[in-house]
């Protein structure tokens, strides 16, 4: 699949960043964002911006939870590269202070991706505007589209879709809990009440398809994908942004730097955290829930590979008595 | 995906004692036995049919690469079922002795299924002829379609296409090579030149693909779909059963008695042995290249997780100097 108009962008650190509370050192960051310049990505995003508080404090929540601009500099200066991707942080609804947001131009930052539910959209629109004014590329992530009602998210693109101010609109699998086709479907519905926008795609592997489902997307037309060097991300993970360089055959992507910061990097780590594909996370997907409960599952070490016990409470929760 | 015609093979052990050289305790068969007749599959495969020599003994290569009349009876008189599934066993080519199969009426299988290459299409041919000759529902599972010349390919369907005596034709990904639009491809090239045949596929799981690809092969008319309990099978495994159960709509499959399978056998398995998507594999399998070297990569515990220094290394045999 070549599509010049392509663009890959990649959320390791931010979704990845979900699993350890955002406590990566800084040569480990460092060394993503390297594979990244020398992969070839679009973008790379390197934590969320949250607003520090008495509760959220960068020792606990980790610094990749905030992305100071210290801290995003110490690393873009860390590798020197033609053309490096632009630095992407996530906002969350509720969470950020934009008032603080410096002007794109005094940033080490130069896109801002604004993540929420269905219910929140206005609240994502309006920091999107307000990032845009400041001169940042924008999306709005729209979160768990298939858990969402129909009615209320075809409401919402018709407002992101009058937004001049976003940039990219995206589809969410948050629970990966979709097929192909299901892709199909929701990207049909983006596309008819938000064709002004270009659009993006983030997958979760719940169910072993968040490649499959990222190839699907750019099939019915998405532009920008998101995915994560060796698929780490929050339970069953990411698109393995490697298969995904592999797929595409621009030239511009080169895969090499990404086995490379997996090999001495990523195996480590997976000493001390896990993620990707497991029984647990696939039965979650299928069932279409918030991944929580299968966390925890996977958290708990008795119970962390009893997948039959799961589904059958996961069943229960799903049909109690009565209805 | 809900079509009647649609129909499941369980290779569970066929297709996982490649891993184990056919070692699997008894219990552990008739466990998978079980379970596949719990779940409502269609078919259900025990072992290879392989001809006993002085080089190839049931105590080296296991008794399920040899599936004796004995082997298979006590297995499925373990558990009594009202709809169970029928049994099949593979042939490989040059290596099995049809003189002594019995008639299909005396016999505990079903079910032969012969793998072959390309070039011994002939040979899988006759093998057929003779087990069809017997009573016995054939397959034929041509393997390596992504390594294959076409036009030999294509030679081959034609032959095919004209056995009377096949009723089902495979395609298989033996590297786990393929994408969806190759899936599309060749088994348009099936239809085209074997419009006689009801199709069958198999996959591989090398780049997380196994099941997205078995449902593509859905899409693209296939009726009989290869699965293994918990992803089982050489190399990056196959296509996860009760992911597939969970895709199918067909209210004949159950996927419990397969998640209760899986946490009381497949569990304690996955300690002594391995399957399964790794980056290794992934490789191996965006290169197309036959399974070998990343097994052997994956059984050197010094090298198994170097995956940029196996990228290497490969890329060095597809591009020698000079060409």
């Amino acid at each position: 699949m070549y599509r010049k108009e392509l663009k890959v962008l990649d959320c390791t650190i931010r979704d990845g960043g979900l699993i350890n509370n955002y406590h990566f050192t800084t040569d480990f960051v460092k060394a993503v964002y390297r594979a990244a310049c020398d992969s070839g990505v679009d973008y790379v995003e390197l934590g969320k911006k949250l607003e520090v508080s008495d509760v959220y404090t960068r020792e606990k929540y980790g610094p990749w939870n905030f992305c100071d601009d210290d801290d995003l500099k110490q690393v873009v200066d860390s590798h020197e590269c033609d053309n490096p991707p632009e630095v992407a942080v996530m906002f969350d609804v509720g969470r950020v202070n934009v008032s603080k947001l410096q002007a794109r131009d005094l940033s080490p930052m130069g896109m801002i991706r604004t993540a929420c539910y269905v219910h929140d959209i206005d609240k994502g629109i309006d920091l999107t505007k307000r990032s845009k004014d400041l001169g940042y590329e924008t999306t709005i992530n729209v979160m768990a589209a298939s858990a969402s009602i129909e009615t209320e998210l075809v409401e919402g693109l018709e407002e992101l879709n009058n937004c001049d101010e976003l940039d990219w609109l995206y589809l969410v699998d948050s629970y990966g809990a979709f097929y192909s086709e299901q892709i199909t479907y929701y990207l049909n519905l983006y596309k008819k009440y938000a064709p002004n926008k270009q659009l993006g795609f983030h997958a979760h592997n719940n169910q072993q398809l968040a490649f499959s489902n990222t190839q699907q997307a750019i099939i019915d037309g998405v532009n920008l994908l998101d995915a994560t060097i060796n698929g780490i991300g929050r339970g069953a993970g990411n698109c393995n942004l490697e298969l995904l360089l592999n797929f595409l055959k621009n030239p511009k992507f080169d895969v090499l730097p990404l086995y490379k910061v997996i090999q001495e990097q990523f195996v480590p780590l997976r000493e001390q955290i896990e993620w990707g594909f497991n029984d647990i996370y696939g039965i979650s997907g299928h069932l279409n829930q918030h991944p929580r409960e299968a966390m925890k599952q996977r958290a708990n070490q008795d119970k962390r590979d009893l997948c039959y016990d799961f589904y059958l409470s996961c069943a229960d929760m799903d049909n109690p008595v009565g209805s």
